[in-house]
């Protein structure tokens, strides 16, 4: 059984590497680095998905609002609902959703595409 | 859409008392701060179950081993592996398992038996 430091796993991968944390019932446990980077607006139709800032800040834009996340803010985006993340300085962050959800689209290329 | 700073909230909560944070594709988020309790020996037949360490220190038993997180650190234990978690000093913790898993049995009488 192991324990995993999530800032430290993070902040030794580069910048934009998404890393595999584990799984839990069916969930996959995404860390990363990102930085200057703003992704399409798109939606998750199965999945709610987790975001949590372990260093730094980011904006989560909607519809009709935006929710700007600092270290130790957790948000979950129930599936369905359109986003974006916009990522300006260094941000380090815990991703969770069903196994499968992302892909080169949604990561701005940085997760291949599933099968 | 809202966000939730998990420190904060469950500093302003009573010690044991189990917060919810909200629900992930099935699974339930909470949030708590205990002292001073250990636990007895349980297995969750059909859930995974995540620790993450917000602010302290705890160990988690299994039949042959302990690990002791701190915080930043992060564990899965997964469904069917006997554990018990040990809290001497002041821990905050983020949980999350599958709806309907806590109970008064694995949490110590804190959380009302599932009907």
């Amino acid at each position: 059984m192991q324990k995993t430091n999530l800032l430290q796993t993070a902040n030794n991968a580069k910048l934009f590497e998404y890393i595999n944390i584990g799984q839990l019932n069916g969930n996959t446990l995404t860390v990363l680095q990102a930085e200057n980077r703003t992704l399409d607006f798109h939606v998750h139709k199965v999945s709610d998905e987790l975001f949590y800032v372990l260093e730094g800040q980011f904006t989560l834009e909607f519809d009709e609002s935006a929710v700007t996340l600092a270290a130790g803010d957790l948000i979950i985006v129930p599936k369905g609902i359109r986003h974006r993340p916009v990522v300006t300085t260094r941000v380090t962050c815990l991703l969770m959703e069903l196994d499968g959800t992302l892909n080169a689209k949604n990561t701005g290329g940085a997760v291949a595409q599933n099968l």
